[in-house]
């Protein structure tokens, strides 16, 4: 995922190394054959966990910005079940901004669990709304994304 | 909808005529290409409301009871829309509870509106859960579902 | 679902009564914790018929014109199961062309059955892209709605 | 993504190097609001390929093996956008069968195109449908994931 984190290094983080954010409540249809939470679905939690972010933490609809985050990669690693009715609460850190990217790094916590059931990366690149093309991050997101705690690098 | 109810009742319907359950998170996917959640996501909060209710309302995981509930109906009135990052909160009435079959009527409100921002009607029908074929409401799930409020019927 | 079309005459529909349109694949993600095609994905298959059959039929990208379809309402009756990896052959007929509206009857047919696995109605309201509000319907879906096979009422 | 291929390696990738499986067809709520399909349905993309391969290779309706493949990890390259009504022409190659896990490599391919709209992996590890624990990959998936063209490692 990370390629420059050790699973070691990953094996330890817990809610304290995230800047937390509004929790998301599972669906029904989460779940698939298996009875758990489909792995698609954790992307939609990431996707929620960082456009929710930038909406809340900036005051303002990203949406309406001249320059927007299209995802690049993304990437997770499934460590416990999550099943409907569970609720999760998703945590943000900063692994690096660039001139027009972000790289989160997320963990998802499951209830009240110390210890993350998933850790991803997911890769923003800002472009300009109408182009398309690569445009440095607006000063509004590059705010609140530098308030993040740092993802350790090893 | 709900062939019973004339569109005059339904406009009239408020929170206070359903019994409000565990609200439901908006997510970033939920929202189309027109901007506001897309019509088919609000059939997973549904599902989620009806099927929410039962699990914390009976203590039990319905999933393993030897009766399931299969949806075999359902219809919506999008009034209003909702946008992420909109809060849902579904109410759920009962409408008619047969033999084998429960018949809700549900809300959905968006963030703190009085006034509901959909109108739905969902018919569950319970089978085996190994032969799929129809059998009696089991007595768990009937008790929990004659306590919501009933739906008036014109 | 219908209020005009009585229970007899539904069950009596078949692949004959709509202009079958482009199939959809079903995703492993689309079978629930039951095993079977989740209720809320039927209306994907809904949505996604009506609006690839505009978009075919006018052979223009209908979400450019000044004037979109907004859906008001819907319904669905789930006759047989579906699960992954069927594929479903939906089927449009036109119940309605009103001033700004189109109502749509929509049938689901599952591999190569006759008999339809699920019944919906489909209703669409043309409002105006940047103010939303109710406008005629265009010429250009006017024209591919009419081409539609009547939906018999009763 | 794959930490053992070099970016260079992976823009060269075309059609040739996987094995095409059946193609998924787009559906309008796909999109999000910046009119293109919004990255998380990619996964649903993958997860399709790889159970649909599954099934149609070994002839079995691998749900009802005693071990089933649970999702590890996953990531992906986003390249280029897809937009309904787009088709999806998923390619695999294996990159590594162990003990108890396959990881794939995979590709997406819009419409007629030779080069990837994405690139991803996709880790399955077989465990007892009943405990969960991890088991040795079943003979009859072992047998037709090994007919994959193999992916390049650098």
């Amino acid at each position: 995922m990370n390629d420059r984190a050790s699973a070691v290094e990953l094996a330890a983080l817990r809610r304290e190394h995230f800047r937390l954010v509004a929790s998301v409540s599972t669906r029904w249809m989460d779940d698939d054959v298996y009875g758990h939470v489909n792995n698609v679905v954790y992307y939609s939690y990431f996707d929620t966990a960082v456009n929710g972010y930038l909406i809340a933490a900036t005051g303002t609809d990203i949406r309406t910005l001249p320059a927007i985050g299209i995802v690049a990669e993304t990437s997770c690693r499934f460590l416990q079940e999550i099943a409907f009715p569970d609720r999760v609460q998703p945590g943000l850190a900063l692994e690096r901004l660039g001139h027009s990217s972000v790289i989160y790094r997320i963990g998802l916590f499951r209830n009240d669990e110390e210890a993350p059931c998933a850790l991803g990366r997911f890769v923003h690149v800002y472009v300009d709304a109408t182009t398309r093309r690569p445009v440095s991050v607006p000063e509004l997101i590059r705010g609140v994304v530098s308030a993040l705690p740092a993802a350790a690098e090893s």
